[in-house]
């Protein structure tokens, strides 16, 4: 039996508000409820009709879902995972890859730079403040499952990459060639945001420029396809 | 004086059928006509309210904007143009590179796809009938302007890549590594569906699968992402 509050509870998590004052967030869909499951994900409750197969915690009848849901059409599972922020140490960044979003707002670049960070094993995604919100759903989506396997922190940039061990890429329109650059063990490579590049902040702290050579007229590439072709070049064998 | 059958025709063009029946489209909003404009795209007719500083065929008033409008909040300015359906001859794919879409059925990918083409100086795009519409205002939007600078063509690809001179190269999950693929001057790429990868009479017709290597968890990369791997690494300088 689900109870009024509950109900009322599992709507307010589609604001951002609402899941920071609960530190829940609640993710709904057959396909994606099953990747994150499968990717190990610790949800805290899982909401499933009868028509859902999958594991569940708690049966809902479908009219309490479509109460429940925030979409027209509801799905039969809804998930609810609890939101974990983890500070981040300077040191940590000295191992691996990292790769750091400067006021990435799209939700759906967010998602699919985590998918990319996952395909190229980087060691981690670091937010700031100014993206999009990591547990929206369209972010989780997007992911494809991936949000449950790159580790994330979010983070205001300048404070995180402050005194940071390792070299700290900027992607931007000029710099040095992404094509010959050498290979860091260890890095950061930041992406700016979908419209203004760069913060000025963050510029102020990268220890390089790097560039994707460009052959024809297009103004920009996109975030997730510029940190696609950056994660590409940097895990590639030099001669 | 906008007619009510202008209107009416003007809205109409936001379902494809309609765009077929009349052999137009239509774009809105001041930052992609304005693109659009900048690359030279002949419009048929731009629509402009007494806001819009840009070029205008007709004047119209933010009520008959709101009318002829397909968004809730209408922009200061709607374009119409032609939908243009040039035939590909097989000999054409000899120049250069070519970007086939077997099947990409979101807009936003093959909005974005226009854009990777464009920036890395793609000879043209060949989209099977089955992708998403490139006239549909999402295709057209996402392209941010490479939407009037890329040759594309739309046909069946079984047919358009039958006895096609140049490699063609079918992007999946097992394959060559196109880190060190060599890179042919000319060559058609064939990126599959989001979700169903290349379809059988595509797959039947590749000379070579390619891969991007993987070196974490991810199932898949989405087709865009892909799509602008693979032209970097076709575009990069071999030793």
């Amino acid at each position: 039996m689900i109870t009024r509050s509950e109900l009322q509870l599992l709507r307010s998590l589609r604001d951002k508000k609402h899941r920071e004052e609960h530190g829940l967030f609640a993710v709904e869909g057959e396909k994606i409820v099953g990747e994150l499951l499968a990717a190990g994900h610790p949800f805290e409750q899982i909401y499933g009709t009868p028509a859902w197969a999958g594991r569940k915690t708690h049966e809902i009848g479908p009219a309490d879902m479509q109460r429940a849901s925030h979409f027209p059409t509801p799905s039969p599972v809804l998930a609810v995972g609890r939101i974990r922020r983890a500070a981040l140490a300077p040191r940590e960044l000295a191992l691996g890859l990292t790769l750091a979003l400067d006021g990435v707002q799209d939700p759906g670049n967010v998602g699919t730079i985590l998918r990319i960070a996952d395909w190229f094993g980087l060691a981690r995604v670091l937010l700031s403040p100014g993206c999009a919100d990591l547990y929206s759903a369209k972010v989780i989506q997007a992911s494809m499952g991936s949000f449950a396997r790159v580790p994330t922190f979010v983070a205001p940039l300048a404070a995180a990459l402050a005194g940071c061990p390792v070299p700290v890429l900027g992607c931007a329109l000029e710099g040095a060639d992404i094509h010959t650059l050498p290979v860091p063990a260890a890095a950061v490579i930041v992406i700016g945001s979908e419209g203004r590049g760069l913060s000025a902040e963050v510029a102020g702290l990268i220890t390089a420029a790097v560039t994707i050579p460009r052959i024809g007229a297009a103004e920009s590439l996109n975030a997730a396809v510029a940190a696609a072709i950056v994660c590409d070049n940097l895990r590639r064998p030099r001669t």
